[in-house]
């Protein structure tokens, strides 16, 4: 248990765009508070492979080597002074944000906010709080939720992209009875119609260009029907562009026998036809559900949304989801949202998993949905 | 008490853009459930503006001879077949959208969605359901609303504007000790400001364009700071709008001491930086409440608002709101709102009444806020 | 299509306590905004058995004769002038009340607190509205909800009582990861267990005084856990009452290792001891949703719910829950909840159905959950 | 700065029942992420007064020597490490519950509910956390609230009554337009109208079986209309006990013009009467908040509040409510809530204080309402 035994750990660590490297690092003790973990699952992360290919995601670059990872799982093996409740042996799903518990975000409930969040494989803040893709970590021990006998590693490392959604529906206050319909059914969009069925949706509908990933979803049953939207010329003016995704996303409506929209869309893909379609594809009364983020500017058809009172909502993160997260997966409330891990690596195989995912296909042409890196039996 | 005493009534009926006929229409009994009012106050309203002057609102243009006026009060001068709990003399405020009452919007609390809604004024449904430009009107009796002893006809008018806000207030989720800012502060926006001052909020800042607004505001309370934007050139690319509408209100929030934004922002203005602005006015986690609208399309730094969980919602004119719009009224809760009745007009002057609203200015040159057709002595 | 072709229809027509006759009626054709249904199956409720077996329920006693019957499907046999969307041939489930849709409840979305419903089966408002044990009846089109081609008859049936359940769940803000207690496993407990399983529930535990209702909810799936309560002897004094209901609760919860007490408690039996327990059974934030009603007032140990903030609630009936209930049984997300109707009869057998469901246990000692009248073929 | 120049101070200690002793302490030093504050005002409350009667509060006796006082304000003096921005000579409301920041309660904004909470001058947590009636006090900085301009250390002692209603009434979601019935006028009860008002209720009516009470309410404006409860003997059952309080509150309830009931009920005395009243006082859909806590258990008309969805609520402390409280006072938006304060006293006073609130009346025959302990010129 003495954390004396453990002089060294390998650790993965990004240097710059595809510069990631295998180090061994000095492992510290456990301060007070936190605990000690084996991480025994990592699932990578858009983001992370934002970092990796570029040496950053969106506004925030590296400024220092970064261990990337935060969809992650292991076992306690100690624990710092203070620390209640928690004991060495532990399976445990790590929640990879760190809260400063004391701004009106944190004391309200939205601690997905804080504005100190120190967040696992991030490089916003500066230093850097190193992610998972090591061997052992040190996390505070209040953000360790100990996983169901019946959860594997992966299943807590799912928890956290599982975390996105169950935050998102509650922000679109996502009920029984509602129509669904989902942009972009990579691991993401997957989850979302997972959840939307295990909410009681009266239907869920999934859009997708790739038609191999929209059969994965229909064949697996996250999406009762499908549409693959097709590529088009790129249009020559934004009226002619709004035209056509209005045009497009009717004929679906129609096709889906919704003519007045769905009640809730949740669009994981973050293009811009298909964010201008999910304004159209709301009934009214409605939410949008933006979860795939991509350019920083774009145009929208603002007053369809207004007139017809559809709230475009973003969701960051997530809040107080890991135990309902945990406990969907335990109880199989959400379907086959195993099949999501499609492919596994050794942490010192963490490029070659990288590359795979830039590529969306392996050697034999299957799709790449989520790409663990670990040592945990499934 | 007998309508065969009133054969004939005088009506103002809009024929085509400026073309306001005053016509004598027969005076037809209230049908099962109506009664029967003497219109003695209607505040002329943007949508009004834009019918006559036009001929149109929006997408929806005259297909027959339309009688303008929406908000509205009177004296019920007789009652129907069937009606109970309504009886002649009573003051009351018409609300003017008749629901279907058997859709799942009407059913749920969210009948202003109600696709089936005639409501007054408007050329949206064919047969177009006449306004109360008239000297009498026949209306369903549960959507007249009594007066408070101490509110006036022309307060009864207000409380269609007022019901608007109240509205949009409660989808917003206003509550006390949040800080609210409001782009544009014609009649709609110095609502918007009177609310949130009664609903406690921490303070309430007024943005606008024209200063002697912005001064009416501050004078008489309804903000507490005040902020003049400046003109600018066009810019010539959305990029450069963009980024000069970022970098004005960012300027202004710190000016007003509120760097990280407002809980809740009402844009009433709907021009394109402004709502631009309202996205980076708002907080992380508030919200911005589009109430003004303008193109159909625009520019919009989405993203923003996503990643910082800014909700961007519209809200479509009113359910519920009558009752409480009187009693705020009644009670004196918001200020002077009385003042912003600044001028009244004769029925048989409806159409100087609408070219005075539409210059904006009167001949003294006094600010034209709200324009009310009345006999109502106030 | 025609109902010249429908003189006369049996009806079963209750005329005191145990004095039900099958009588021929006159079948009206139906009225403006209404169609008529043959009925095909009418599951009977505990208020209809007091109708039944008393001659009245709770404070409503018979004034005239009365139909019984309100959880009913059928198919439409004709429909009255200005019914939109609704053909002959449909197969709908009833929806039993009649809401005045002009009171603030209704326009509200909160219809069932209508004060001027008119409730099939129900004595409560005079002249009575006679339910559904008819061959025939007329009623509103808009509370005629079409069954999803999946459904049953029966299935249309039970969306009545899952709405009571739905519309409980809603106001108990039911949500995904919560834990939940159901006292009392009868019909209606059976389908709280069912629905609170289906909205993702971190575990469902039901208690009751009968074993053989637990083994029924455990063995198919409706509960994770039971607890079969033991008979006491009468407490001579209610501060007795209370410490027992407390003590035996107590230990209850650390059999089940929530020490802390569950998220929603649904209280399924109206029994004194078990309202008091639901209260000490509820987690510091919980709620107490009381389904069953029994006694009009009893002894509760009110400031251990106050000062842990447990809300004390109630649900009448249901409000916008019809389409939901029948998209859950369309979809099969409820599990074995065919199971609950255990015993069918003929609308002629209708008094024997009412004796079985008044014993409770069949001539070959089978428990009785639900009983359906009608000829349905399931 | 340093606190090195304060090596001891003068605190009031409760030894026991009415056992208070002005002792000289030592000064610690803030620790980290604390302040010193100077305390300069301390509200009396009817927790503080039951220790000092009666050496506990209901479940809660006095293990130890313990300070009194939670309702205070002052100034920072020092601060320890690792505080930012807050610095020493800022005025500050003393938030006097420490919560632990780690259980679901306090990551989910509920943070009232903590099991390990340690809160100032309550003997619930052994070692006890002492109270305000020091004249220096070491403190976690982000429990300070800075003091708007225009606010006296009596109004941040202020502001935790008013937290206590804020949030009571958060829970009741009150809001606009509403009819709000109080019971009890005391402190508590005031601020519940007042808060009333300042949301904007469509009325407040206040009960008391104290005249003179009534009367400040109405005359200060607090309430619109009051009607004193007469005392009758004591019903020789319970069933009496209820009819009695049945009758009582309809008879009040015409003679208010609310023969329904009201939207929201504060019930502030925690008398058995009042609370069975309570429940009939509420409109069908309504709700009952319990904020004064009597007797452990109590009979209650239960069916009578389920089956009209009749919410029964308790609250307790609050949760993210200071700034709210220091906004509304520095606003001026409560009316003349600083009247509150009827008696002020010196530290060394405090026994004093204590019997003045325990006799009610003061020498003059003045009601008291509020005890402030301080220094703090008004």
């Amino acid at each position: 248990m003495s954390p004396v035994a453990l002089p060294s750990q390998p650790t993965a660590v990004l240097y710059g765009p595809k510069d990631l490297r295998l180090e061994h690092r000095t492992l510290w003790p456990p301060q007070s508070g936190q605990a000690q973990v084996a991480v025994l699952a990592t699932g990578l992360c858009g983001s992370d492979l934002h970092y990796y290919l570029h040496g950053r995601n969106g506004d925030f670059a590296l400024q220092a080597p970064l261990v990337l990872g935060h969809e992650a799982a292991g076992v306690v093996t100690a624990v710092g002074p203070g620390v209640k409740g928690l004991v060495v042996g532990t399976r445990v799903a790590i929640e990879a944000g760190i809260m400063c518990n004391k701004c009106s975000y944190c004391k309200s409930g939205r601690y997905n906010l804080c504005k100190d969040m120190r967040f696992c494989s991030s490089a916003k803040t500066f230093p850097h709080l190193d992610g998972t893709l090591q061997t052992f970590m040190n996390h505070p021990a209040h953000l360790l939720h100990p996983l169901p006998a019946n959860c594997s590693f992966e299943d807590g490392a799912l928890a956290e992209p599982l975390s996105v959604l169950l935050h998102a529906a509650r922000r679109a206050q996502l009920a029984k009875g509602q129509t669904v319909l989902v942009f972009g059914v990579g691991a993401i969009g997957l989850l979302a119609c997972s959840l939307a069925q295990s909410t009681g949706a009266a239907r869920v509908v999934a859009i997708d260009i790739n038609q191999s990933r929209l059969d994965f979803a229909k064949t697996n049953g996250f999406a009762s029907d499908t549409f693959c939207l097709p590529m088009a010329d790129k249009a020559k003016t934004s009226d002619e562009a709004l035209r056509r995704a209005k045009e497009s996303i009717q004929a679906a409506l129609l096709k889906f026998g919704e003519p007045d929209g769905f009640d809730v869309v949740f669009e994981c893909t973050g293009a811009e036809p298909c964010i201008q379609m999910s304004v159209h594809a709301a009934i009214a009364g409605g939410k949008v559900m933006l979860i795939g983020m991509g350019a920083r500017n774009l145009v929208l058809p603002l007053s369809s949304a207004a007139l017809r009172e559809v709230d475009i909502q973003g969701s960051f993160r997530y809040a107080n989801t890991y135990p309902t997260a945990l406990g969907l997966l335990s109880k199989g409330s959400l379907g086959p949202v195993r099949k999501l891990v499609t492919h596994r690596f050794r942490l010192e195989e963490s490029a070659k998993a990288f590359e795979l995912l830039a590529r969306g296909r392996d050697d034999e042409g299957r799709m790449v949905l989520k790409v663990v890196i670990g040592n945990d039996a499934p």
